[in-house]
């Protein structure tokens, strides 16, 4: 990375990328593409664009440690922020400059636009049956003639009350009882884990037991915490993964481990510490702020006091670690392996084979991370290589394993994992879409949000561009250039416009900007010596830039539409099907795609457009389940043995039907149910656009 | 403890007391009842007297660390002990003089006389069927049409070939999985703990396992090192309970623990500390020891190398900690509880009631203990606060819920434990004889060796004493004075002795002095002001010294005698026996006791003579026989939970019993086999001695 830049990541919208040192928080954020609320229009005046730093992430993991993330506080802030706030790490972000790496926490109300939170809980139907539950019993007290033991004697209560048996007892809960027991005068509440082991004693009738699902990203990991009695999701918590900064991708980070003797164990201890810091800073959260009271007068040498500011209404639950009694954890297999110190080399090479398959209970403490300490960690089962715990999250959560459909679950992110079945076979693949679909990697795409170009017209004669941003109802050509403020692409506009450079001709079949180019809005990038099409003018654009797509946008577009309809389309012809009944779109791609366009582009087979879903992060979702309901985890094995792994670049004609796919527009007959969405002279001529594989394609 | 005076223990005799400081080591054995070999006489010229220093546990647990505990080394031990001996703690006994507290072991060489161990490995029958055992099995590399992951590659291996199902895996062995099935060429041997969870993965096909059964004892611990497979003991290692700086019995060290608030903590690290250390010098001692070979000419600056120098003909295994693959561990409940970091406090308080009976299957890492990482330690469990695992261990051992006898199985050590019934009913209780019976606490009490007085007659007239030593067949009236080499009173001879004072009228039938005397032998020891009688004069001792019984030792005696039988009476009574059908008897007493003694005086019920059996330290043995046979620890739960415990102290004629089975001698009609044994004048006499309650007893 240059010295100038620095990498900076908004939650909760994960929005991230490298920016130049300097600009404030405000202007990073428009760059990229998460909206701060500045109704003053960064005059220093509104206040509306709080935001927190959570630059603890980067000193703890060593980053740049002690250098200053953030340009000094200054007097306007004061203003706005009190001294909790700011000790909190409470900013304004038209005042705070980027001057490092910064995790930047933009809290709902500086948000602005409509807001698309991929990995917030959402309401999902989970049948109640979590592993840890809680039993109160009580108990005579010993005597002569019954000198039991603590723990016989509470077992038994438990036999007779709730018909456990066989319990077993980790020791670390065990050292809780004899002062449980009497400091509750006989009687105890009891954290049994899946009717086997107990795992806490607390004195007395207890009410609620609390418990964690973790989904680990390659990028970002998101904590939803949730009381295992009630099933609410009290909290959510995200952050980035700390192994970014050994690489990007998972291939970097098992390449990392290969080149360091210590790799495997950096990057388990960082994400381990990062897991630890989320779950930490939920518990902060449940009790209330401090405030700071000036020490009482005539006693000097009092310091100033902290007192709790609780706001009214508001419920704190005040938890302890201990309080946390079970966590659940899904991520792609490498994450997996890395978290659990598992060598992933061998995820990384032909033919792909985990070190495990099956879910792993494993004591939270044989990991570092410190919550009730003889509570378990249900580590999500993986099904492959390259489908991971996080895609059987994905599974538990939408269970096509219970369906008649034959549902065709696509989530992507780095990599796309697919799934398709029915309740009598499922077969996942694993596809290299790379995360252009969601805009990133794109010179200028973005997410949904108020300045993103959504839809695109390119007139074929003159090459000039009409198009739409969110935000703004009139098109580009009955608006004035300034009224425009484009700052980007978001997803549905990426499936636009590769469409319309095709149908103009600036680009051929085959992706490759044409030689003949009728406008100036077609040139070489002095930088790049790439050629690359202007889509909005700097006058139009919010960023002061001149937004364009270049060839490597319009390859890494093509390659990830390539991948992912090829791979869906081999695993129909696997199961014997023309077409899956019903598309479920997971992950953040999910809640952008424009259902249409993805249609009309051939990002997957042809479905009723009614059937194509979008279903969120069921990945965390999933975790969620797995946590609340125990037979999701019995669920969770059995997909991971019995979905059956297709590894598709093995295909003989794989090679041709990705050629295939990454034409544009790849329309055929196949689609009969774009017949009403279409009008009928577009879909006959993108039919009559149908070519053949292009082997000149570099 | 006076600063004139140490603490001195000898291994692996386990005798131990204070002896003034400056004394040569082999003094000390002689005062201690530990007799090394000392063919010269001390004269430092036959190296026969070779000891090894454990000093390194004084340093380790922070006694007076530091500060030597023998005097240096002198010239004349390099004629005997090389620059390798001298490293490892060798001493010549006559030249090392003692300056603080010692832990000595005398190796098998050097012991003089007949040996009495009693925690050396016996041999007991036990069927071979651990709970770790090993599995080799071969499997096939993964390829793209079977890209299965690592674990269920194996498992499917163990399942077709051992028939081994639903097996699951500690995190800390799928760690060493994907390197040893690749270095194995795809084969592994793989431990498995309870035919339930891998615990071991090593690549190729291994041929052994090893565990340890540890028995720790409120003194002193041993640990028997075995193989898995071939169940053969490969080494004995034992070493003093590093806790007895906390205090010398169990309620000591529980007092220790309310007293310091780190007391449970400090405890309890110290005696797993020690575990570990016993672990790593069996493991060290798998190694050949090494030689020092001088740097080569011409290279002046090359180090001195250490070369391996092997005995020839012996075999070394060369383990390392991670060979270690299981642990079984018994303790009495006090024990149990401090190792475990379980609050002892209740166990030290009426009803004492422990905090947890069963067993306890613990990751050896979840104590500290270095093994095999994903090992378990499995902690035999406790019947009741005065009846622990040890004594569980015994009973698995024994078995006598196997027999139609009626068992009366007496384990004593500080306290007595003990077990009665058949195969229909087990009773168990605990009575505080205290260490009398063994002749510890006794002024000149020693254990069965030579110079110790085993027979005493004493002439009711004059009360001369004629007496009979260890390694004399001569009695005192056929010997001269210095011939006699008196050292002290062992078991056999405290049982006589009591029964002779009494006869000769030296003492009351309540135990107390006779005001009238008829020799100078009873006097009145100047410093306690208490009486006391000569059993041999200085001139007949070769510790220069009286060999005197004291009112105290007196009482003593009677207390442990009087806490025994009664207990075993009134247990006899609750069983409705009369008397139990055999009497086997444990630890270091049943080495020494001379059983027709012991029914003489009443120490246990009547017994026919034949069934009255010792069975050396049982409840090590019962560790070992849980390490070897699984089903010894399905036993062992089943003991602690059916053996029905009864508080003697609370039984309502406990007191009237108690005073009754003091007297001296206790003879009754209850003893019929006494019959044949004792000449009947004796019998008739003994009988006619008996008396009622003496109320006067103080």
């Amino acid at each position: 990375m240059s010295e100038d830049l620095a990498k900076v990541i908004f939650q909760p919208s994960g929005r991230r990328g490298e920016v130049k040192k300097g600009i404030t928080i405000i202007e990073a954020s428009r760059l990229l593409g998460c909206d701060i609320e500045a109704l003053c229009g960064e005059k220093k005046v509104c206040g509306k664009c709080i935001v927190r730093i959570e630059e603890g992430f980067y000193e703890k993991y060593g980053i740049e440690s002690g250098q200053k993330h953030t340009t000094p506080w200054q007097e306007e802030e004061d203003k706005f922020i009190n001294a909790e706030g700011k000790a909190k790490g409470l900013r304004l972000g038209c005042v705070a400059k980027v001057q490092g790496d910064l995790l930047i926490f933009v809290p709902e109300e500086s948000r602005a636009g409509k807001q698309v939170v991929s990995k917030a809980a959402r309401d999902i139907g989970i049948t109640w049956n979590p592993a840890v539950r809680i039993y109160y019993v009580q108990v005579d007290p010993p005597t002569f003639e019954e000198p039991t033991g603590d723990f016989e004697r509470v077992c038994r209560g438990l036999e007779r009350e709730y018909g456990l048996t066989n319990l077993s007892v980790d020791i670390f809960a065990l050292r809780q009882l004899p002062t449980a027991l009497r400091d509750g005068d006989w009687s105890v509440t009891v954290s049994v884990w899946n009717n086997k082991e107990v795992i806490r004693f607390r004195p007395g009738k207890q009410e609620n037991a609390y418990g964690v699902a973790i989904d680990v990203g390659t990028t970002t990991c998101a904590a939803y915490f949730c009381n295992l009695v009630t099933m609410e999701v009290f909290d959510t918590v995200s952050m980035m993964n700390p192994q970014c900064k050994y690489g990007e991708d998972v291939m970097a980070r098992i390449t990392f481990h290969m080149m360091h003797e210590d790799g495997l164990q950096r990057m388990s201890a960082d994400i381990l510490e990062g897991i630890q810091s989320l779950i930490d800073k939920a518990i902060e959260a449940t009790y209330p702020p401090l405030k700071k009271v000036k020490k009482k007068k005539g006693d000097k040498d009092a310091p100033d006091e902290f007192v709790e500011a609780p706001e009214e209404g508001k419920k704190y639950l005040r938890l302890t670690r201990d309080d946390i009694e079970d966590i659940t954890l899904g991520g792609n297999t490498a994450m997996h392996h890395i978290l659990l110190s598992l060598d992933p080399q061998f995820v990384g090479m032909a033919p792909f084979p985990p070190v495990v398959h099956h879910s792993l209970d494993i004591k939270a403490r044989d990991l570092n991370v410190t919550i009730n300490p003889a509570s378990y960690i249900f580590v999500l089962p993986n099904e492959a290589g390259f489908v991971g715990a996080d895609n059987v999250g994905v599974l538990i959560c939408e269970a096509p394993y219970k369906s008649d459909e034959n549902q065709l679950i696509i989530d992507i992110g780095t990599n796309g994992e697919l799934v398709l079945g029915n309740r009598h076979k499922l077969i996942s693949s694993s596809c290299a879409t790379g995360p252009a679909l969601e805009g990133a990697q794109l010179s200028f795409g973005m997410r949904a949000a108020p300045g993103a170009i959504e839809r695109i017209e390119i007139d074929p004669e003159t090459h000039d561009v009409n198009y739409k941003v969110i935000g703004r109802d009139a098109w580009r050509k009955f608006s004035k250039p300034e009224e425009m403020k484009a700052k980007g692409i978001c997803g549905s506009g990426i499936l636009d416009v590769l469409a319309e450079l095709y149908r103009a001709g600036v680009i051929t079949k085959a992706g490759v900007f044409a030689k003949q180019q009728k406008s100036n809005r077609t040139r070489k990038n002095p930088d790049t010596n790439q050629p690359e099409f202007v889509l909005a003018w700097k006058e139009e654009s919010s960023i002061e830039k001149d937004i364009v797509i270049s060839q490597k946008d319009v390859r890494q577009i093509q390659l990830a539409k390539g991948a992912l309809y090829a791979g869906c389309k081999l695993m129909c012809r696997r199961m014997g099907l023309a077409n899956p009944d019903c598309v479920k779109i997971a992950g953040a791609f999910g809640a952008h795609v424009d259902r249409e366009k993805a249609l009309i582009m051939g990002l997957f087979p042809d479905c009723e457009i009614e059937k194509i879903l979008s279903v969120g992060n069921a990945a965390g979702d999933g975790c969620r389940a797995a946590l609340l309901n125990v037979q999701k985890r019995v669920e969770a094995n059995w997909c991971s043995r019995n979905v059956e792994y297709i590894e598709l670049t093995v295909e003989g004609d794989f090679q041709q039907q990705f050629m295939e796919a990454m034409q544009i527009p790849h329309m055929t007959d196949e689609f009969p149910h774009l017949e009403g969405l279409v009008a009928p002279e577009i879909l006959h001529q993108m039919k009559d656009q149908r070519v053949p594989s292009d082997t000149h394609m570099k």
